[in-house]
């Protein structure tokens, strides 16, 4: 069959066989498919979907276009957690050690930052001597010693997805559902894990803005995640203003750390646990996610959760010394602070404000080639409902250039809304699926 | 502006400045916009169109993309006619001639054929020796001569289109309005003319099978024209059976020779006239198309057409041994009749399994690099309300091969419906825009 008759038949709303897109995403990661039918197809599927059937398929497609982990050595249960991402979300640095200390692997393959959207292997490298590019038998072995490991994508595992996520950023393609869902979970049923417990973000820092459209996103990833034999799981959770206290890569690791400690702010915290029960809860570990609260708080507090983290860096080459001691991550040369213009309740902190701040301030990248700051971004974001003092800082701003500084002020000052009344902030989780 | 942004607002359903389509088409051309970024925006611009200014825009850029051929040296006024194809339809060949022996100068630009449609060159070419290809001086000093020229496209007119098309045909992306009006347009309105009728074919041989599908299609073509300075009529014309007797290229020739001698057959002899009338009242040389009839008629009649037309080839080094001696046209290995099961009169003649039975027979292209036999077809071909007897032949088949003319048979055998009763054939004109 040629290319073109298969994009035609998604062009004209036809449901692809197994067949047809094993033949195409085959032949694209092969070459033998050149980009430009991949992108008319990505089109097609952009305007005329997939069904959960085809989405699957898609899914498998990808995954077989590379290696699978084989994790059956591991005795343990795995388990890993995907977060759709969003504005200082760092929550998988601090879950990853907390629920591997409660006897579960934790096999996770990540990403880095693009746009206003951090990744967490840049968080890591802020970490000096952390190696993100592990081989496979390297990080069986890390998992094996540590429970968990934090890597970036090798070039075995589902080499489809780094093709077409690379054409999709630069064909107008990215926002569609099926191509979303079967890039994210290729690449996390490439892990080799038995459960995923997915965060899928919601509101205006997030991908997705609306309820409606974080649901279809959940939905159809834990569709996709069952219907190839996963235990799966999402939380839809708010990301209308930033999780926790912190955007920026160093300082969102001083944040994790604080997390490990049991000293890291509530919204990051109580996130970082509800997270972890349901890990907990598909592993098997507990019958239900109320008994796995006391056991995630225990390792919090006993220092095991913190331990575990000092572990797994020393297997990646990292320094611990950092995490002994948050003041020696990089530090930016300029830091400002940002006064409240008035006295009263925070009603709103626009996330999607701070995270285009962070970009400024250096912390992020426009393109996959820019090189990011470590030490820049924001700290000491006020939340929601706090009472504030005129002239209290509602955050501070740490860069390496002045200049960036002023123009990240400019958006920063858009960003926060201060009332009279008190306010309630949303719930943290909205929904479970 | 990034070309990702531009798919994005076409993606979106909004339309495209003159400065943003001018960037992208031009970047194209030039290389810097690869394939993989213009084969995204063509499937967003299938899904989404383009307003009337936008498709006049595209036009106007893609013309500009190349050289505009400068006929202001020919004194004559300067008009051509595009046919949108269908099956039989060769009467660009009479028409030229025809028109240009009443004082028009038609610089015809045409093209080859792809599918079950044939294209004028081929037709053109299985005249020995006749060259397609000619640089611009030369077309015009061939027209200047002859009043018509009728060449292939040049390397140097809308390379836009020869690399758009190109791309469209192998990304599913060749039935979108805009897209086909462009590229018909742009390669038109090149030819530096002062008017254009368009034979906007409707029906199942044809690209447009329904009539408001038709109507769309003429009425874009038609707006856009016209925004462009130019004077343009289009006429709808049924092709739900095929224009004339004959299919195929040799075969097509033969019956053009017997239209410009003013023995063709009823109806691809009215539709010459028909198109050539509003040639000429475009050209200002008749004051109505019915005072253009008589004209036309008497230049068919005194021989003249027929004179220009042998003095056109001999511009363009063909032997016109075989415009006087038609028999002297490449002739099939194989004939074969195809005989009507039982007798009654013709009720339909499907024009698409026609198309498809000539290109079986080695007449056409499936794909651009084949190889066309010149003497393949069918001739003969019955007409809808023609009475036959049992046995009487329907067509005759043409091919160098017996096993392809066996499988042709299969598919003529149900291109005729033989009935009881007497038939009215639609009218071939079905409206004037």
């Amino acid at each position: 069959m040629l290319p073109q008759w298969i994009i035609e038949k998604k062009r004209n709303g036809e449901e692809l066989s197994a067949d047809e897109l094993g033949q195409f995403i085959g032949g694209y990661v092969r070459g033998e498919i050149p980009d430009y039918q991949m992108a008319a197809l990505a089109m097609a599927i952009f305007f005329k979907g997939m069904t959960p059937a085809e989405t699957a398929t898609m899914t498998r497609v990808m995954m077989d276009s590379g290696e699978v982990v084989d994790t059956a050595t591991l005795r343990l249960p795995k388990v890993d957690k995907h977060s759709t991402g969003g504005i200082g979300d760092k929550l998988s640095i601090p879950l990853a050690p907390l629920v591997a200390s409660c006897g579960v692997a934790v096999p996770m393959i990540s990403g880095r930052g693009l746009g206003i959207t951090g990744g967490t292997l840049d968080k890591l490298e802020s970490i000096p001597g952390y190696r993100t590019s592990l081989t496979v038998p390297e990080f069986l072995r890390v998992l094996q010693e540590c429970g968990c490991s934090m890597i970036g994508q090798t070039e075995r595992i589902v080499p489809a997805d780094r093709k077409l996520y690379a054409l999709r950023d630069v064909t107008a393609t990215v926002p569609s559902i099926p191509l979303i869902v079967s890039s994210i979970m290729s690449k996390k049923l490439a892990e080799g894990i038995d459960g995923l417990v997915l965060d899928v973000k919601c509101g205006r820092g997030a991908f997705m803005k609306t309820r409606a459209d974080a649901e279809a996103l959940a939905g159809a990833l834990v569709s996709v995640g069952r219907s190839m034999g996963k235990k799966v799981t999402a939380l839809i959770t708010a990301m209308d203003q930033p999780l926790g206290r912190s955007v920026g890569n160093a300082l969102e690791m001083v944040e994790s750390v604080q997390i490990l400690r049991g000293q890291g702010p509530a919204d990051s915290t109580e996130l970082t646990l509800r997270l972890g029960a349901e890990m907990l809860l598909l592993a098997g570990v507990v019958p239900t996610t109320e008994a796995a609260l006391p056991l995630l708080r225990r390792k919090l507090e006993s220092g095991e959760a913190l331990e575990r983290f000092k572990k797994m860096v020393r297997c990646h080459g990292g320094n611990t010394d950092v995490i002994d001691d948050p003041g020696r991550f990089p530090v930016a040369a300029h830091r400002v602070e940002f006064p409240a213009p008035k006295a009263g309740v925070v009603r709103e902190v626009d996330a999607e404000r701070i995270g285009r701040a962070s970009l400024v301030l250096g912390a992020g990248r426009t393109k996959t080639t820019d090189v990011i700051d470590p030490a820049a971004g924001l700290s000491g974001l006020v939340k929601i409902g706090e009472r504030v003092e005129a002239g209290q800082p509602l955050a501070t701003l740490h860069s390496a250039s002045r200049e960036r500084i002023g123009e990240a002020l400019s958006i920063v000052g858009e960003a926060f809304v201060i009332g009279g009344e008190p306010v309630t902030a949303t719930p943290l989780v909205l929904a479970r699926i």
